[in-house]
C-alpha cells in the first residue's frame, strides 16, 4: 500500500504531451488551444473612432475656429470620407475608420448644432482626441493569445475576429469506461432485491463531457473470460480506460489478475486512503488504465483525485482543487489520507466547507447533500478548523 | 442615467417561474432539477455485505465457535444463498445481499483458510458487523435530492440508481442573439480595411451554452425598416433577446428608437458604469429585451452582470460571483462604477486579482489576458487592496 502523494508521483510519470487537432470555432468552448495565436493585422485595424460626433482637422481649432460645416456622415463600416474643405467637418460614427483629413473626434455631449454647423464647446479639446489609434493595442504578428489558454467565451470573440474558423486545440484522449458487477442492471430495468441499477459508468461519463472529453462506456459481467476478451479489445481502441469495480479483494474481483495477463504493467494496487483503497492504476505502451473501486463516492473520488490531476498536467492547466477551511474541526483516526464528503457552505468570500460524513461510500442519500471532497492528510488524526485543506469541487 | 443597483433592483423584478420538461439522463448535465426526487426504495435496498470475507450467525460465535465450513460463494448480484447447516459460514462478497441465516460478516483480513474452513481470529467480532443495512441511509418515499438541485456527476450516480433516464429539469428560455453593425463581417470573410469580423454573437452563444442554453444568432445590417421588421419577427419567436451594438448616440443606432415602436416597454436606458454604460434593457410581456453595447467587453460586462444575475435568480441558484482582494489598490476617479478587466493570480488559497486595465473596452489584445471583470463601486476613487470586492470569472 502506498501513500497519496506516492501515488501521485507515480502519475506525474505518465504525463503525455496530447497531439494537435482542428475543431470548428462554434465547438471549442473549454477546450485548449495548443498553439499560439497571432495577430492577422494591427489592433485596431485602422484608427478607429471611439466616440459618436464630429471629427475636424485638429489645426483649424488651434487657429481658433469653433463652429464646422458638417459636409457628410461618416457610418461605421463604410469607406473613409474624405474632409471636403478645409475648415469644415464631417458627421462620424464610434467603430468608423476616421475620415481622411480629418486627426480629432469631438463626441455630441461636447458639441451644440447650429444650422447646418457643429459649434465645439470643449475650450480643453486636444490633437487626436476620441480616435483608438491603429496598432495602439497590438501589432500584426504578435502574439494575441497564448499556447495553453482556456477557450472561455472572451477567448472566442478573440478567436473570431481573427477569423479562425477551425481552431487548433489540443486534442483529448480516447476514452472507454469499463463498469463491471453482476449486481448492475441497466438503469431502464427494474431490479430485483439484490441487484442495483448501473450508476458509475454514467457518473464519469459525466465528469468527462463537462471538461469536453466524449467517451465510450461498457458493462462486462463478473466472468474471467468473457472479461479478458472483451479487455483486450478495449486496451487496442483506447488511450485511458476507466474500470469501475472488482479491484478488492473478492472472489470475483478478477480486475487486477486480467490486467497482468494481458500485459498491462501495474504501477501501484492500494492507497493508503479512504474511500477507494483498492484502486489499481497500471499501464501499457502509451495507454493508461485507471481501475477505480465499484463504489461511486470511491469511484469519484479517485477520478477527481487521480485522473483530474492527470489530464490537467497534460493539459498545463491549473490543478482542480482549491484551499478552503473547515467549519468544525474533524476526528478521523485511521492512518489514512480522509477524502471526506464535504458541502460548501460558502463559496463567496471566504471557502468554508462542512463535512458531511454519512454511512460511507455507500451512502446515496449523502451523496446528494455534498459539493466534493476535502483532503485530511494521515498525518494527523485532529483537523483543525483553523488550517487550510486542499477541496476538489465534484 | 440610473445606477448599477437601480439596474440590479429593476432587472429583479422579472424573474420568472421556469416551466418543467423532461430530458434525458444523459443530457442532464448541469441542468437544474424542477422537483425533488424521493426514494424508489430503501437505500440501501438490501441488507448489503460492505467487505469481502465470509458471513456467519453471530450466535455461533457467541457460544465460542472459531472454526467454520464453507459450504459455498455467495456473490453481489445473484439470489441470496441460506446458510445449509448450523455452524456453517459461506464466502460472500461486497455489494452482495447477506445470506439467509446470517447476521455477520468477516473480511478476509480477520480470518485464515484452514482446509474447507475459515479460522476467525478476531476476538472483538460484534453482531451485525460489516453490513450495511437496509434502509439505513434512507427510506423509500423519502425525497433524495431535493428540487433546485444542480445536475453535477454525482447527482447522475444517484438519477441512475433511482432508474430515472428522463428527468425532470427547468425547461431553459428560448434566446436569440442579435447583431448590429455596417462594420460586422462574417468571420470566414477578409475583412476590408474598415471593417472587422463579427465576434460578440459567437462569444455569447458560447457564454450561454457553457450554462446549457441553446441559442440562436441573426445579424441585421444598420437598416432602420429592415431591422424594424426583422426584430418583430424575433420578439414574436423567442423568450429573451439579446442584442449587441446600436443603443448609443449614433446616428444610426436605431435599436431604442425601434424597440419602443415595437411596444417593447423601456425600463432603463443607460447605467453609471464603464464599460457599457449604453445598456438598454426592457420587456414586451414575459419576454425580456436586453440591449448590450457593441464593444465585446461592454456586451460581456453587461451579459455577466445583468443577464446572468437574472438567470440565476430564475433559476434559483448561487450567485455567478465571488469575493476576491485586489493585489494592488487602484484609483479610478470618474463617478461610475468600474468594472476592471482582471486576471485571477490566486484561485487557490485566498482569491487575488490584477486590474488589467489595458487601452479600454474595444483593446482585444487586452481581453485575452484576463478571467473576469472586477466590481469597484462608484462610491469611491481609491479602491483598497485590503477590501473584499466582487468577481464576476468569464
Amino acid at each position: 500500500m502506498i501513500t497519496v502523494t506516492e501515488a501521485e508521483k507515480i502519475i506525474k510519470n505518465h504525463v503525455r504531451v496530447f497531439p494537435k487537432e482542428y475543431i470548428d470555432l462554434s465547438e471549442s468552448l473549454n477546450h485548449i488551444l495548443s498553439e499560439n495565436i497571432t495577430a492577422e493585422r494591427d489592433y485596431p485595424p485602422f484608427n478607429r473612432v471611439a466616440m459618436d460626433g464630429i471629427c475636424i482637422n485638429f489645426s483649424d481649432f488651434a487657429k481658433g475656429q469653433r463652429l464646422f460645416k458638417i459636409s457628410g456622415l461618416q457610418a461605421a463600416g463604410s469607406p473613409p470620407l474624405k474632409l471636403s474643405e478645409i475648415n469644415t467637418g464631417l458627421e462620424i460614427m464610434t467603430g468608423a475608420m476616421l475620415s481622411q483629413g480629418a486627426d480629432t473626434v469631438i463626441p455630441y455631449e461636447q458639441i451644440e448644432k447650429i444650422g447646418d454647423s457643429f459649434k465645439i464647446n470643449n475650450e480643453k479639446l486636444h490633437n487626436g482626441a476620441n480616435i483608438h489609434l491603429k496598432g495602439k493595442d497590438t501589432k500584426s504578428d504578435s502574439i494575441l493569445i497564448k499556447a495553453y489558454t482556456k477557450i472561455e467565451s472572451h477567448i472566442i470573440a478573440i478567436l473570431a475576429t481573427e477569423g479562425i474558423h477551425k481552431v487548433p486545440v489540443l486534442k483529448m484522449p480516447k476514452i472507454a469506461i469499463v463498469s463491471t458487477g453482476d449486481e448492475l442492471v441497466p438503469i431502464d430495468t427494474k431490479p430485483k432485491d439484490y441487484q442495483i441499477r448501473t450508476s458509475n459508468s454514467l457518473m464519469l461519463k459525466a465528469a468527462l463531457k463537462k471538461l469536453n472529453i466524449k467517451s465510450s462506456t461498457f458493462h462486462i459481467n463478473d466472468n474471467k473470460e468473457l472479461l479478458k476478451s472483451k479487455m483486450s479489445d478495449i486496451i487496442k481502441d483506447f488511450d485511458v480506460i476507466m474500470l469501475s469495480g472488482g479491484v478488492s479483494k473478492g472472489k470475483l474481483d478478477y480486475i487486477p489478475e486480467i490486467l497482468t495477463e494481458l500485459n498491462v504493467k501495474k504501477d501501484f494496487h492500494r492507497i493508503a486512503q479512504r474511500p477507494g483503497k483498492p484502486f489499481w492504476f497500471g499501464h501499457k505502451d502509451d495507454k493508461l488504465v485507471f481501475a477505480f473501486p465499484g463504489n461511486p463516492a470511491s469511484s469519484l473520488v479517485c477520478y477527481k483525485r487521480y485522473f483530474e490531476y492527470w489530464l490537467m498536467l497534460c493539459l498545463r492547466q491549473e490543478p482542480n482543487n482549491f484551499r478552503v477551511k473547515l467549519k468544525n474541526s474533524y476526528v478521523f483516526k485511521p492512518q489514512l489520507t480522509y477524502f471526506a464528503q464535504a458541502k460548501l457552505i460558502d463559496n463567496t468570500n471566504e471557502r468554508i466547507v462542512e463535512i458531511m460524513p454519512g454511512n460511507g461510500s455507500g451512502d446515496i442519500a449523502n451523496f446528494a447533500q455534498i459539493d466534493g471532497f476535502i483532503e485530511l492528510p494521515s498525518q494527523s488524526e485532529i483537523h483543525d478548523c483553523n488550517n487550510m485543506y486542499t477541496f476538489y469541487k465534484i
